[in-house]
């Protein structure tokens, strides 16, 4: 029974999720999905990502997914991008009908716009919100066994950013077990190495996404 | 509608784990169900106590909740208590059915039953197990705004633990913000301070662990 209800839920937000990807690509906006845990440093990734991608002259907004507080889009304005929080009440990912509304908010659509799930590495992998790219972030301290552990998180991924790599020095952690739980599940997964503190990695994967709009739309501004 | 199917779920966990607590009761049993988001350390912290509790001559089983791997159940036999593994295979939470099922595999109901519940910071908050205790797991490097942004993990819990203080040097945390929030939805809320590094907090935990089962049931063995 439960099951069933589930499985009208996820074909539901699958047939908005269907909808939002076409806007998407109509206006040339790559829409990236952001998954992971809370605390695994999403929101400070985009802090640093924002201002590099604005200096490849690319536009950049944030759709902000949390539980409680509108503590993350306040840090996102603050880094240069308009940020339109979601806060969800209690419940545990963003959906397709969220983000319909939220861009309801937002406006115009930019050239790349980052939505920063729940905090969570199980619920928010079921429901696409139509995005283009999806990035799971593991940060060194969660431990290298974690893409065994929450292997649908990363099945569903195009990209895993390995983050806090400052720590590494003072966490066991085995980048090559990670790296080859996550590729066992999910082969063609790139991966980048990142540091909030230092930066290290953000601009190759400032580069990456760059790259990933131009091969879907070409190099032009969103419309 | 979904609401109403949730409440359903709720309302049938909730008979399922009032008869878990009378049993619990009834074997001098306290059970304790841990909270955390994944790698902050939970199996970590289950691998120090266990030894300190059996020096205390308290029986110790645990319960293993995980999406995926039994890796978890063999870290606790390794530190010397009996484990049974629940994958839950995509399920995002542990629910009073699925301890159910478990016990029937465990056996003898030891002193103290730990239930380490799925890693997610979020859905497990919704389902009572028929514990005695609730702890909530933060590590250090997750930040210390998640007790603002997760508020219903830390409102149900009867202790917090902050984890992973060895690494509070490389991380910017306010503790006194972390504990402020905490106790701003839960004024009660029991804290301690520890690091599976260096096991500060270790002996505080468990000699709080041992009053709370003798102020449940005096300080006899189990039945």
């Amino acid at each position: 029974m439960k099951i069933v209800v589930v499985k009208n839920v996820l074909g539901h937000n699958a047939r908005r999720a269907a909808a939002l990807k076409r806007r998407f690509l109509q206006a040339r906006c790559l829409a990236v999905n952001i998954l992971g845990s809370p605390g695994a440093g999403k929101t400070s990734l985009l802090e640093k990502l924002i201002p590099v991608l604005k200096r490849r002259r690319l536009s950049v907004a944030v759709i902000e997914g949390d539980i409680a507080t509108a503590n993350d889009a306040r840090r996102i304005e603050k880094a240069g991008a308009p940020a339109v929080q979601i806060t969800t009440q209690g419940v545990c990912h963003l959906n397709a009908a969220m983000i319909d509304s939220a861009l309801r908010r937002l406006g115009k659509l930019p050239d790349v716009l980052f939505i920063e799930n729940v905090g969570n590495l199980v619920c928010p992998a079921a429901f696409e919100l139509g995005e283009a790219e999806r990035l799971v972030v593991l940060s060194v301290p969660e431990g290298d066994d974690k893409p065994a552990k929450y292997p649908e998180a990363f099945a569903g991924a195009s990209a895993m950013v390995l983050n806090k790599l400052d720590l590494g020095a003072h966490c066991r952690f085995n980048r090559a077990k990670a790296i080859l739980a996550a590729r066992s599940v999910n082969p063609g997964l790139a991966v980048f190495e990142t540091s909030c503190a230092d930066c290290r990695g953000i601009p190759e994967l400032a580069a990456w996404l760059t790259e990933r709009r131009a091969a879907a739309f070409g190099g032009g501004r969103s419309r």
